[in-house]
């Protein structure tokens, strides 16, 4: 038994120049038309550089947008969930050009790109297929909405990681970096999970339960944008270190990040987030309560449910369900709906903005929701925000993905 | 996706009679020599008898026993962990004669055999092979070696399952029984928890552990015979009864029991135990530590390692492996090796014989070892017990299976 393979079942495809090829496409690119591209899309383009987006080779045509919307596949076949597409309004740029991909932030140009196609979308009809929904409140919604009038497709040759690797150091790892880490600890199964807030005991009750039955668990952050009021990767991070240091045996967890930035999708978004673990060589990706979802827009399992609903080979990498995590005073332990026969009055349950209140104030939370060393960062990183930004900054929910 | 097949990938094959055939085959049994059998062999019959041991039709031959001892494949290379065989002294029996096989206890007739072969063994070969020892006081090799001189081989076909049904009722459940329960609730992955003790809480959390990924677990008794000093099923019975009904979900536990002896053949046992798992409809057996062993015999894992040395489409019922499970101080909840980063002293362990002891005096035990409603139905048992019983059994462990 080894790995899974990567999507496609070919090798992993970063597309990141390195040396003599990197030197010379970077003095080209410093020649060619450049255009800035937005924080979702300098994600993708580093997701594709380290190949976490396997085997894409660049941005999506028009027939794989179609596909992908209508039917998760691309036009060569291949099952995909979400669009990966590039947008301008620029009315000057033609098939057949080179242009420089520049991120809108920090300007850095980040990978050239050959035009083969510019094409209209329907952008509501990537929002009813992929979010759902068109209202302008769901975050991904408003990011399709705001996007140009044309999408780009074509080859991308990446020239940079975005500043990614110097920001969170060996956090930053590659899909090549984690499967020579698994093979390195001599693990086959490993399941991903899947993280954008700090591990709170019903993460690490998900955390473990893989643990107990696999080779150990990457705990997988996402470094890109988040909707103001999550907490910060640099903090989460150390409160997953602390956790893992005081609460998880050894060589049992791997904690890294990704560049992409949230869209919000929930269940076609579990299903993306299911394929690129499968590049990073994760065997099963825990999908727990309302995975990478947002507000009321889908129901707390769809992101589950969704796995029945595709082929059965699309993805070699699988969901491992778990339904809601909690305390419960009569069981005496951690549980889910699933082991739990008891009512929600036996259960410790706050919602986000509770939490957030009680760690701005500087209060404990009780040692049955988080562990005390994960409270203390946070009462840290609270303590050291604005009043102003304490009030502004608002926080959702403390779920998982 | 559904259940898993029978063993060797047929139907399932139950060998006892029923209706006319039933009648006509217990008249002719009423005739015929008849033999007495081993409470392991009454065990065994009444499990061919319900299709447990599918596709066996009857006892090993000699080369069967060869191969199953020596490789763990009979004759026409069905994989199978442990001899299933049935011994004599008689010099009288002879090959192409019919016997009636009775129950050495009751004297009721089980079983009618054409004798196709009689052989002699090498038991010490048996016992190193299956058992890893000839220690006398491995439970398993005195079985073995009291044997008589001679195997008889030869297709039976059963006329009773010897008052299992009458005694425990709904929950002595056949293969065919536990299939169409599953099917009824819609379950396809079912982890089965073999179990010839009461469940503590180290037992609820590997059951539970399956539960949170799993659709349901078979909590599946041992209803044959243990070693003196074993809780006797009906106490265990009630004990998970009132475990199951305080402490689970409704519909994700199914209690039921099997009828064979224990043979204590750890490593071996729990490959025999995931087999007729399979026959049962289950798709994964939970294989803690020290799985079917006895006293120092097997290493604490050698039962989980042993999966790992099988042909890979030996099996399709898996095995799901769980470390030893504890409640630790530190992480606040039960745990396992795999999970705990803490210290024994951490750590509430309490052996088999300081349980019983504290049970026997009516103390309670630790609410994180046990469950009260659990320890009340045990108090009760022991308390029934006079004195003298009370210091003569010798319970050797709580573990699970």
């Amino acid at each position: 038994m080894s790995l899974v393979n990567p999507h496609g079942g070919g090798s992993l495809k970063p597309l990141l120049l390195s040396g003599a090829a990197l030197e010379a496409e970077q003095k080209r690119a410093a020649g060619l038309p450049k255009l800035q591209v937005s924080s979702r899309e300098s994600g993708d383009i580093i997701m594709l550089g380290i190949g976490g987006f396997t085997p894409l080779d660049g941005f999506m045509t028009h027939s794989d947008w179609q596909g992908v919307c209508d039917g998760m596949k691309m036009a060569n076949g291949l099952f995909w969930p979400i669009p990966v597409t590039l947008s301008t309004d620029d009315e000057g740029i033609k098939v057949g050009d080179d242009v420089a991909l520049a991120d809108g932030e920090t300007g850095e140009i980040l990978a050239t790109m050959s035009v083969t196609e510019k094409y209209g979308i329907d952008k509501a009809h990537e929002c009813m297929e992929v979010y759902k929904t068109t209202d302008m409140e769901h975050p991904g919604v408003k990011m399709v909405m705001a996007q140009g009038k044309y999408n780009l497709a074509g080859p991308i040759k990446v020239l940079s990681t975005g500043g990614f690797k110097e920001k969170y150091g060996e956090q930053f790892m590659t899909p090549a970096e984690t499967r020579a880490k698994f093979e390195q600890m001599g693990w086959k199964r490993v399941a991903a999970f899947q993280t954008r807030n700090p591990m709170h005991r019903s993460h690490e009750y998900l955390a473990k339960i893989a643990i107990e039955t696999m080779d150990g668990v990457l705990i997988h952050s996402l470094l890109g944008n988040l909707k103001p009021g999550d907490i910060p990767a640099e903090v989460r991070s150390e409160a997953i270190e602390v956790l893992t240091k005081n609460y998880f045996a050894p060589n049992t967890t791997i904690q890294a990040g990704y560049p992409l930035d949230m869209r919000y999708a929930g269940p076609r978004e579990a299903l993306l987030h299911a394929l690129f673990r499968q590049n990073y060589g994760c065997s099963h990706l825990i999908v727990g309560r309302d995975h990478a979802g947002v507000g009321d827009f889908y129901g707390p399992f769809d992101a589950q449910k969704i796995f029945d609903e595709i082929p059965k080979d699309a993805l070699e990498t699988k969901n491992m369900n778990i339904d809601w995590t909690f305390w419960c005073k009569k069981c005496g332990g951690m549980a889910s709906q699933r082991t739990c026969p008891h009512t929600k009055d036996d259960r410790i349950l706050l919602s986000g903005t509770k939490v957030r209140s009680m760690l701005s104030e500087g209060q404990d939370l009780p040692v049955e929701f988080s562990r005390p060393e994960v409270a203390k960062v946070l009462q840290k990183y609270y303590a050291s925000l604005s009043a102003e930004q304490n009030v502004k900054v608002e926080l959702k929910g403390h779920s998982a993905a």
